[in-house]
């Protein structure tokens, strides 16, 4: 199941994705009557997918992203692979949604894309066995993480580097059904493709890393776990249209614009 | 004024502290109409001070701290001071409240202290000007900044070690009528004396870190700025009462307890 987050005529709701572009008619939004992170049901009543706007399928308390788990990457950054995963934030201020432009940060002239698989979670937890890990997960979503570099070269902790306002684009909605061990992983810019990987390259697998999480610290439904980004990242240009594709849940897409 | 925020009889609300242990009937909170980041007014309804439980006196939507922001401290952890600021975030999640217990980790077997002033954000804003600072800051209060040292040493991003649960102690109010330039900030554990420092002892000023950090990132009204820690951090444990006081702010007091 599809769950996407969506405004129309200045409502906010959800809807399950129903059909594609090979639809007759084209895919459509049944509208949910409850809250995905907790009981609903789809009301019938349904919206073309291109009349609404998307957004941002979750809005999470928090963002914990994992560096440096895929080696490849690792190394292109001449970084070696760590013992344990690094663990970081990017703050709620730093979600965006599909579709959304992405503010160029003026404290930077070096911004590059990640692609990564993003894990939504649906269930307040904290603590969480290996064993009970897909019961705290309701599904998968694309995100891009975007960094400042040379920000990140330059200061120990990536704060400013991975948490600047629009960081963190997140969509275009939640898959619920997808197996997340093997799926490819995919960014391009312009159209051109930069990163392509697939999530069994991992070095930490989601298990792994939700349980590293939750040993420390609490996750809330909505809450974002980002799980690394494979190799090919490299710099994004005011103008430049970044899409990120993950096999098996769809494409992020945002242009990246001139910071007002 | 010293804004606390409470709850009694199941009822959360917020109210302003007027007098003090020298009171006749002893101090109490005059309960606000509204909401001390918007307009309000007091109500005249006054409840004493020891009826309530006071609670964390904002709920941000994140932390951001700063590291090694006293010259001596850096010195204590082996470190240099850092040409920019080490900014990282704390999660809501790590919130506590004056007088809540806080669980000693299971993940870190060194939990120390770190006595900080914690300012307030009262509108939300983004690249602030330094002449505009004291417009965007409500005011501030204690705060504990508990850092898992062994995890921060073994993992070069510091989420886990200072994003656990309940790492984060801030209260016991609000103050938002002092001058934070050159105030007394004191650490004890069970009564004795571990940190004492002065805020004018700080690397980078309250505007310094506000300009800095609103230069990356939004921040909303109730988001907290911790501003570092002065010499003298060092182990908790089980059982032990840590108390943060600052100079014409008041004391913060917390109880390390076994995680259930």
């Amino acid at each position: 199941m599809r769950i996407a987050r969506f405004s129309l005529d200045g409502t906010v709701g959800f809807g399950v994705l129903e059909g594609d572009a090979n639809t007759e008619g084209g895919p459509v939004l049944d509208i949910i009557k409850g809250h995905p992170f907790a009981e609903f049901e789809r009301s019938g009543q349904k919206i073309p997918l291109d009349k609404v706007r998307l957004l941002s399928p979750t809005l999470p308390s928090k963002v914990v992203a994992i560096g440096r788990n895929y080696a490849e990457h690792a190394r292109e950054l001449g970084q070696e692979v760590p013992d344990t995963p690094v663990a970081f934030f990017k703050p709620s201020t730093s979600v965006a949604g599909p579709g959304d432009p992405v503010g160029y940060p003026a404290f930077s002239s070096e911004v590059h894309h990640e692609a990564e698989l993003a894990v939504v979670i649906g269930r307040m937890c904290s603590q969480v066995p290996r064993e009970r890990v897909h019961e705290v997960v309701l599904g998968y979503t694309c995100a891009n993480d975007l960094t400042a570099r040379d920000i990140q070269r330059s200061e120990a902790q990536w704060a400013r580097a991975k948490g600047f306002d629009g960081s963190c684009p997140l969509g275009p909605w939640v898959e619920t059904e997808v197996d997340p061990s093997d799926l490819a992983v995919m960014c391009t810019v312009n159209g051109e493709q930069r990163q392509l990987g697939r999530t069994s390259e991992m070095i930490r697998s989601v298990e792994d890393l939700i349980v590293h999480i939750t040993e420390a610290m609490t996750l809330l439904p909505g809450d974002v776990v980002l799980t690394g980004t494979p190799a090919g990242v490299g710099p994004v240009n005011v103008g430049d249209e970044v899409a990120v594709t993950i096999e098996g849940i769809g494409t992020l897409t945002n242009k990246v614009v001139k910071r007002g």
